[in-house]
């Protein structure tokens, strides 16, 4: 089985729903979830996007619809006190992760998007990046170390372009079996899909 | 219970998937709805927005998605070959109709939505909507001469005044119980709020 792309920056409060869901979605139907994190600033420079809560009274509506999307998924939500903020910490310690042990970058992932979106943590700061990794057994220094090199700024870079390439112009971006799915509110779509084989 | 209010312009796909859903999801808790026809053109104007389909990558990936979503729904869908298009007129008719006979108007406007998605009708061509009224038992001359009624025109301007008022920024926006709710993909959200009573 082709496993399901999922791209998201760790600054998405929809990418953050989508993370919350997407691997029981897939396991449901035996599939796994490969995650790429991404930053949504290079993606909207080479797009034009912005930022949902920068667009005039849109942006309103949006820090609503994330709580009350939410809490509709049963996900715990506090919009944060930093917003947006710089993610390239969090996304370079996921992929020197992930080359190690994809289910621990995972759970990295996951508590990194937790910190965030519910307990208010500053995730740019990497002494709290690395704080979260501390917890999970990862050796501090390495990872520290991890984040600085340029070997792993690369990759990042790589994932940004390859995002690009694929026509990946938001957070969460799904593609299942090469069929693109965009946003948090597409995961009942992905559900038939998997369910179907398309429809 | 107070009716929900769905704004919608006839020129919006997942208006168009709105309309085919809103009223049976009411009628399941009780409700009844309100239609309002605006005007995306203006409202856009009003809030920097700008159509979907006009936005470098995103309007291929909506084009796709819009198909997507109407077979999700079980909705009948093909993109229509003008696209978008003026829907100042069928806004008209809808009003004029709606404040003679509300069921008739919303029938007038869901066979409206499906000429132009499903069938691909040019609705900013008078003749096309007099032809639909015509097919309802609706006298075409009194209609083709409200189209062109100031009263009417103002009682539009009036909806979209009151649309952007009330935070509406794009199609379709539902109120329920003054909860705002934006796109056809907030529909489970709302069939959950009535259920409940909010979450």
């Amino acid at each position: 089985m082709i496993p399901i792309d999922f791209y998201f920056d760790f600054s998405s409060p929809y990418g953050y729903l989508g993370a919350e869901k997407i691997d029981d979605i897939a396991a449901r139907h035996g599939r796994v979830v490969v995650w790429h994190p991404i930053l949504l600033g290079v993606v909207f420079r080479a797009t034009g996007g912005a930022p949902l809560t920068e667009i005039p009274i849109k942006g309103d509506y949006s820090k609503h619809d994330f709580a009350r999307s939410a809490r509709f998924l049963g996900v715990p939500f506090k919009f944060p006190s930093r917003f947006p903020l710089a993610t390239h910490n969090a996304a370079r310690a996921f992929l020197w992760l992930t080359d190690r042990d994809k289910t621990l970058a995972k759970n990295f992932a996951r508590a990194v998007y937790r910190a965030y979106f519910a307990e208010d943590t500053d995730i740019a700061n990497t002494d709290n990046l690395l704080g979260i990794a501390g917890s999970m057994g990862v050796d501090r220094p390495s990872l520290q170390q991890a984040m600085a090199d340029p070997a792993v700024k690369e990759r990042l870079r790589a994932e940004n372009d390859a995002a690009l390439a694929r026509g990946v112009f938001g957070s969460p971006f799904f593609f299942v079996d090469g069929e693109p799915f965009w946003g948090s509110d597409r995961l009942p779509q992905i559900d038939r899909w998997l369910e179907t084989g398309g429809f």
